[in-house]
């Protein structure tokens, strides 16, 4: 089954439900990224913080070496990591990530925050974190406005390095400045978004500007279990949520499945994970059926400002989210 | 009783306790300001928008004529407006408002919204409100970034137009991103605040980067009931609350007091407004008795993200607090 596409103000599409890549581990990156290629995915978002470019490469590479897909079906979204804002590391560490994923370009490339970290060279250590050395707490930051980073970023679309350029994890009055100044518009914004986040102004700020939006942790709290983050431990699993219950067992679909939907509805893209091919199939069936007005409101109405992905909480600075 | 002062990141000393002039009326505004200034009151919050900096100015005048004070012992705030955020607009219109007030320099100029409408020119319509006309909904943008702002408003503390400036609702990725660029820091931070409103990491945010923050509306829902707004009417009233009230008759004092003691010990200054003299007195004498810990997180604790001034809500557009 192949997923519906969004048509960006670039002009390209992207496809509605993806593969993301965040927490996909080293050893098995290469192997998971070829069978949900072999499943139908065809949109992998990564990034140079997951640390995992080259293994997602190559489970690319097979899958083109094995006639699975062609290049040009495929949408593989990378992005910018805070410690390379500096105008002059913008294209070089964009041309690292694209050598590391063997490709040419970018379909879409992300400014991960709004926060521009102290540049780290690539052989200091790759990826590199938050903090400028291994010591909790060690956030230095660059003199990079958010204007400087996205010209440079705009300089990959005039250098054919990105078919389209993005942000995530912004505020609507940092957009609103973004949207001044730029010559070549986000073509996407990327935010953790789940029943628990809801975000009603911020989704109605992207749709009114042409942005497409795509969610993060689409399963709220379950995305940082694994984490052992206190804040998403003590959250009610929404996969067993009765609210979403109710409504998977009235649709014979999964709660995973009904989330997703829900997101997809709102007209977001979604880029679940999963290690599991029965899931993997089915998080990519999500838009082949419709929830009800009702069942909508009622799955938004679990709103509670809840956001997990906050460097407020994980390292008591850099208050993005504020 | 004079305010205590708080000490600015430009050097010059902000009393801790002012006088708002939003919605202060033309026709009483000069006895208003006169008045405030014999009760003690020595900073006054005014704005381009407010429309009375003319009788604001009449107001200090004849309190200085009558020996009530001299200027340096006053601190005048003005802000500057959306529509003249343009760099070429800044200072131009700061002179005008200065002229309208009587006096050579703002001691603070705030940037009253971090956006950046379509000029208007003074004789058109002054002050030029949200819309471009007098219709609903026209609300027209300029291309000016808040760095071409900024450094616009950088100029009048080097022209001796401003001792200090300053921004006024803005989100922490926004003041983050203005730190990379600002030559002058901002000074203060004015923000709505008030136990509906709580905002804990912007205030941290805030005091980190050694910005000052003022409250507006400190008590919560009851400064815009008197625009009928829906949002509101609809919030019990904070004078009535149980919290506050049983708090406020432990000390013997107002709710009102209670509200900015609160404010004032979170290390935040206040500009309440009042047009009744008992309460101008009352008002300013909130930094002389302390609210216990437990009571400021009672206070703390009525927290319900609840805005309400928000261009969202009364324009449907400019999304500034997504």
């Amino acid at each position: 089954m192949a997923s519906p596409t969004l048509k960006l103000n670039s002009g390209h599409d992207m496809p509605q439900v993806g593969f993301g890549l965040w927490k996909v581990d080293n050893a098995t990156c290469a192997d998971t990224v070829y069978n949900a290629i072999k499943v139908g995915y065809r949109l992998f978002d990564g990034a140079c913080d997951y640390g995992n470019e080259k293994e997602a490469g190559e489970g690319v590479a097979r899958a083109i070496q094995d006639g699975l897909v062609k290049r040009e079906d495929l949408f593989l979204v990378s992005k910018l990591w805070n410690s390379f804002h500096d105008a002059d590391k913008v294209e070089p560490i964009c041309r690292k990530q694209l050598a590391d994923w063997g490709i040419d370009s970018f379909d879409l490339y992300i400014m991960h925050f709004p926060v521009a970290l102290k540049y780290v060279p690539v052989e200091t250590r790759y990826p590199p974190g938050w903090t400028h050395s291994k010591k909790d707490g060690d956030v230095q930051l660059s003199k990079a406005s958010i204007q400087e980073t996205w010209h440079a970023m705009e300089d990959l679309v005039h250098k054919g390095l990105a078919k389209s350029i993005g942000i995530s994890n912004f505020q609507g009055s940092l957009i609103l400045d973004l949207l001044r100044y730029a010559n070549i518009r986000p073509a996407t914004l990327q935010i953790e978004h789940h029943p628990y986040l809801v975000q009603p102004t911020l989704l109605q700020l992207a749709q009114s500007e042409g942005i497409a939006v795509t969610a993060y942790s689409s399963f709220g709290p379950q995305s940082f279990i694994e984490l052992e983050w206190q804040k998403a431990k003590d959250s009610p699993v929404l996969f067993e949520h009765p609210t979403i219950v109710t409504i998977a067992e009235k649709h014979k679909k999964t709660p995973a499945q009904v989330l997703l939907r829900w997101a997809t509805q709102r007209g977001l893209a979604v880029i679940p994970k999963s290690n599991n091919a029965a899931r993997l199939a089915q998080n990519l069936e999500v838009t082949g059926f419709d929830l009800d007005v009702n069942e909508l409101e009622a799955i938004s109405g679990l709103d509670r400002h809840l956001r997990f992905n906050n460097p407020t909480d994980y390292l008591g600075t850099l208050h993005i989210f504020a």
